[in-house]
């Protein structure tokens, strides 16, 4: 509905808890903000030989799992996942964990990436005699695992595979006796290790950790592999050595929650710094800061510490937002941010505002938002983003639109404020980013705003399948 | 699921517009706030002969009306209504707007407030020979209508129930060919009058004609009945006189959305005031104001404004939050405060911090956040209500529990402090109250902050039903 | 579906049983054919003071109460009802038992029959000042009860209703402490008494008492009341005196299940001899007789063992019918008859047949029936209708087409047999129909044969609202 | 619900028509008694590229189709399945056609039948790397196929699968340019061809293309692989040579509508005369011939012309039957029979009945009939079943009961005689039941009969699977 680039997915894993699927339930519904359009969770009973119970559905999870009874999901042991979609995606056929009775077993597994090879392995893997009933690159690791060599130690089967894909990717893997938690060698997607009443929790952020009740214990290192087993054993695997972490810079940016610990540091203090760090750039006199809520409000508020602008909410926010909602024939003005925000003429009227967001993708929502705004009286329109412009698609695992739809790649930016029709516009700096992050700019991903990829993406390509399913 | 007065209804009208039934749907999501338990719209069809098109159901509007083809509800005229329940009234056909065929045709009403009396006529009209399919007191104003002397003017069938009848009440009657909008002599709960299209809109709260992009008139008057016909004509009757008005102030405090303009005030800057007016009362040193969200956030704002100690978010709320959750049988603590909000550890930790919160009812829920504010690290809490202590129940239409479970009524500020957890508490006086709105005390109805009732409310009894039916 | 009068309700009473609800929602299923739009069960328990629970839905009654918790209609004592509708009347407010608070007390009713004089009783109600909130005539035996004389017995509650009313009816009306079954004057429809467990049971059709267990004792007289009272007493009374009865003879021809005990006679045996008759009415020679699935079988196997023409099946049923079926654009020839019934060209190739049906209504579906038997191969097609032509419209609680849509009111045998394709076509003598039940013709209603109303009808006319709900 | 065998599937293919997907939805619908636990169909629009779209759903055609907009099935061809299930494979991933992008391109797959050697397969293709996301050996197929030589004619895949599965088998596989339906050598199961429109039908029953107006063409035969392509062209292979036909003899006994012409016979014609050889082998005098609805009534019909005792129907059948219904606890005596069929006192009380069966498996409902219509009054009860007694389980496709649970593998007629409290019992004998069929013994499969398995079983194993999925 908003004009952002959209995070895909969360994870959670519980290992050694007597309530495993209730507990990943709960993490996935702390980590909804990663993925609205599919939930699923297998939970694992050990006993004289290892059974798999799954239950996923498509939606939010307290409709996937509303009135569910988790008797359905015993065991010990669980991982969960929630997705986002995109058109060509929307099939339950994809709703993630999933899973399969291979060579070593049966095995679950959950993906929070994408694989910049997917293309040339599904074709490869299908050359060699594989069946695909998904869209997913999530079902190359199937696969991939199920070729490995035979009678190895589990965590081979799992190296193996990693040494055939490349890309981006924070993975589980449940095997019938065993957990495998893990990130590439770049750790571009966040995955991080708790502790819950002598079990182990795994999940993308920290704000699952919270709900649960759990202690975070530290993140899975960029290229660790973690391996969980029944007998209570934790080893750590690095097969491909210590590589340089360039994690996904844009987590702090709009992505994760405020309130998660993400790559180490908190999420709402980074933002804050980062409006303050743009406070600080191109300075403007105003009545009032104003966030773009949600995601921009703490950036605003850094931004009003700084400038001394007192920070108001301008635009209110409906809570009360999910379905497609129904509109008149005879079209209201603006409906599609109305549904969502309403602007507060009230304390507008006459004012000069900064407006702060945290990234313009396409721009079309911004622009709605800020005739929006002078409708309701408001006599100047300072935009301030709180990153810096998006000028390149991600190929890690984030929907973005491709680079000929992202304003920042194609105009100026007093092209863009023009389109938008703010009276002045500013970006944050890549230096002002960073001292925000309170980082050099080579620790980071930060592709979407450089072009700089740090994993190579090739001629990006999709598989040229001659035949197709829409499922 | 929090501990708040809970504000019971909302309402629409729409008179002479071409998609009126749509335009209701949308008038009620944006009020959605004032009550998600039940929604419904009856449509009007005026041609040879009248025709009334009615579609209801239990849950949020977008539920109601989900996937709904608003060309099952024709007509240039509809009303509609959301609200609240308690479990004595929960269902389907207490579900507004009522409709019935009587004596001056087929008629339709939507009710917000409560009558003071409804025990004693729904006695008197039960012994009269009156059948009572449903439980809500809306019913009764159905009765008397169809009781109201024939062949009068239409108008002269609502002043005729209105006679009768004695509390608080906002109203949408809507015959055949006229709608009739009205509020008590006191005026208590909101009603106001817009214009959309040459067409008229009447909202509860003015948020609903910011999303139709409908033009704020006024409001319907304390003691007004407005009657709009089909040949465009308006009346406004005030057959009982000029009353003083006592309009709720408790809207001020919680019920109303912030971006509305309620009683002529917009309730952003009243909130922001409140919170400006409780600093100054009794000050206080401390790194940070919090808010508890949403409903906190203006008063917070205002705080920190007012005693420049720096505005932050130290709960983060999910966003996702609906229907109940499914909790692991081993209790993950606190989990009905979690599920809705987290604590910014990473903030909170070591700080002194003021939270700022509009109400505390029972002290349950604030109980716990407090518990869990400290386990997040806060080294103080300053607790601080942006409203005096509610110490009597309400009977004007919001659901309030009963006086001794009001934790006001029967503790000290100083025993409130104590069971809380807090540092300390301060609330709001009336006085301060009052600054903020910028009115004398005798203005507004205040009687859950002074127990002095504008409306006699006699010894409050409830129907003697010997037989009951839970429907 | 299918061309055919339509039954429109049947009732069960469930009085002093430990599982009332549940026995009530059973006796519901087996009635199931009289009734498929909608279905309810109101119980009540007894204590201190009585209390009704309700549960009610549109559709099939083992739709209504999937999965349904009986702990929520508790209580020893139940009434039942499911029902036909038509599309002015498909609503979930139409839907019985209807329920109210009365002076008496609560009270619930569920109803079977047509009120003649429903539009002048409903007209006068309302100009009294009454309330209709749905358009079933069940609403005005609630009104009538309501009106009342107070502190009588509530039997003379019963008793003053029914002097006002006039038309064909059998009715439940259920008390806090007594339960009511009566019957018209004229014992139009059908209602019985079973004894089971100690309690009694009252149901349309003795099918109900066979699914449960109970046992069959007698009907409910004509113009009898029963009343049934918590303290074991069973009265009986005769307000009216003993009139003459005048029962449906339909029951006998198509509404009825065969293994029903109807007004003293099993359903099967009387159709079964009405096949007889037939066959001896104008005999003919042919291969086979065909009954039209299930309603023609017994009259067809009646009319078989009578001419000694073997019975086969030549249209075979397919059970899996219910909701409406999606048909290609290039429409299948005769869809709307094929997906209930195929025939079976293997058998009719090359044959000469007697197809038997109970009636023929429009004849337009048995137009296309002998179209497609003719297809499918069988050479000469002799129509048998096991009752007379249906010439007149039913006023007394079936939904039947107005006269000028009866075939047989508009056209002769002969052009009915044109008109159908058939090459003959005989109908059951009102001699023969009364020889197959073994009574003088003037011990039944056959108006829709005869068009001899034993309850006159009046101008039969529709309440002239002005204004209309259509919910 | 009842105690017989289970049909486990029927086919639907079509090639070559506008609507193909809705004509394969009413081609399942006439197929419906063949399983009523899921439905799919996928349908193929060719294009430049071959696109296959899919809907499946748990439960019947009708619901799993409810509302459905068949534009969401595009394309002139389409393949549909219904299934029968059982607790282990109850899993939306079991549910047909199976899809997968394999190295062909895209391949659906719809199967009727069983293999012997589906646990060595499964096994050999996962140790070779396969995965399996469900459990039906249909996916294995699929495995098959994708394994097939490279570059060859699609034929050719089809070819080398078959040549390694062992069962009985009838299939349809559709690729993005054809259709290939096909049995197995031996034709256990039915598949017959059909014209409609120009294009082709493949059903597992001629019902199917009654309902649909296509024209029967011939069977499918034994061995026969036909292929359809979209240039018209139809081509047929025998890879495996001819083969001495055996099909399921059971088909005629119970599975098949008796509408159907199966294996060219007309299925009721068969049923019939299975009754008048029942009639020949052991007579016995009564009242009444009584068939147990619906399966029993051809071969009762049989009975009574060859014996002269009249057909009556003494157990009728309440088509309201679905879902589950809810039973007090206070149970109903032989509540699980009568919620389905009703005994006809009446007719019934003091006569000595015939009451003819298609056949008896465990015993357990026949008892529970036998108790039943003794109650009823039935003086005495001869029991016939039209078909000899099943004393072997089923391996190819058909859901039995195991051995021990065969009562007629266990028991002596006598003593079956005795459980049941028939006061006699005859079953048909081989030779009648081939003299019905008018074919020699060795032309069918009657292995449930005989013992006699034209494929060997070998000793029928499971998968052992040391992990598993319950999905």
């Amino acid at each position: 509905m908003f004009d952002k680039f959209n995070e895909e997915c969360a994870l959670v894993g519980v290992w050694n808890h007597l309530e495993a699927a209730n507990i990943a339930y709960l993490g996935l519904h702390a980590q909804q903000h990663r993925g609205q359009a599919g939930a699923g969770v297998v939970s694992l009973e050990n006993g004289e030989r290892a059974r798999f119970y799954a239950h996923r559905g498509q939606g939010l999870v307290a409709d996937v799992f509303n009135d569910f009874d988790f008797s359905r999901l015993p065991g010990r042991a669980a991982i969960g996942h929630v997705r986002y979609t995109t058109a060509e995606t929307a099939s339950l056929a994809n709703v993630q964990p999933l899973q399969a009775e291979i060579s070593m077993g049966c095995v679950a597994i959950a993906h929070n990436g994408n694989l910049i090879n997917a293309a040339e392995l599904r074709e490869k893997l299908i050359g060699d005699g594989a069946i695909f009933g998904a869209t997913t690159d999530t079902e190359i690791f199937l696969h991939l695992l199920a070729r490995s060599p035979k009678n190895v130690p589990k965590v081979e089967t799992i190296i193996t595979a990693l040494e055939q894909v490349h890309g981006a990717y924070s993975l589980l893997v449940m095997y019938g006796d065993r957990l495998f938690a893990l990130r590439d060698a770049y750790g571009i997607r966040p995955l991080c290790l708790g502790k819950l009443d002598g079990g182990w929790i795994v999940a993308s952020e920290t704000c699952a950790f919270d709900l649960i009740g759990a202690d975070y214990v530290r993140e899975i290192e960029a290229g660790e592999v973690l391996e969980l087993s029944m007998d209570g054993k934790v080893k750590s695997y690095f097969p491909f050595g210590m590589a340089k972490e360039r994690p996904c810079v844009f987590e702090y940016v709009y992505f994760a929650r405020p309130d998660s610990l993400v790559f180490g540091r908190n999420v709402y203090a980074v933002r804050k710094r980062m409006g303050r760090e743009l406070a600080k750039e191109l300075p403007v006199e105003a009545d009032y800061v104003i966030p773009v809520p949600d995601s921009g409000v703490p950036a605003a508020l850094g931004y009003s510490q700084e400038s001394g602008i007192p920070f108001e909410f301008g635009l209110i926010r409906n809570h009360y937002v999910g379905r497609t909602f129904i509109e008149p024939k005879q079209a209201i003005r603006d409906f599609g941010v109305k549904i969502k925000l309403n602007p507060n003429s009230d304390l507008l009227d006459g004012k000069s505002i900064v407006v702060v967001d945290d990234s313009i993708v396409r721009g079309t929502t911004c622009r709605k938002l800020v005739k929006m705004l002078r409708q309701a009286g408001a006599r100047q329109i300072h935009l301030r983003v709180s990153a810096p412009p998006t000028i390149d698609p991600c190929f890690y695992g984030i929907d973005t639109p491709q680079k000929s739809d992202l304003i920042a790649a194609n105009k100026s930016v007093e092209e863009i404020k023009e389109y938008l029709g703010a009276d002045s516009l500013v970006y944050l700096s890549m230096e002002g980013l960073y001292r925000a992050i309170n980082s050099d700019k080579t620790s980071f991903c930060d592709a979407c705003f450089s072009g700089k990829y740090p994993i190579s993406v090739g001629k990006p390509r999709s598989h040229k399948q001659q035949e197709l399913f829409n499922v």
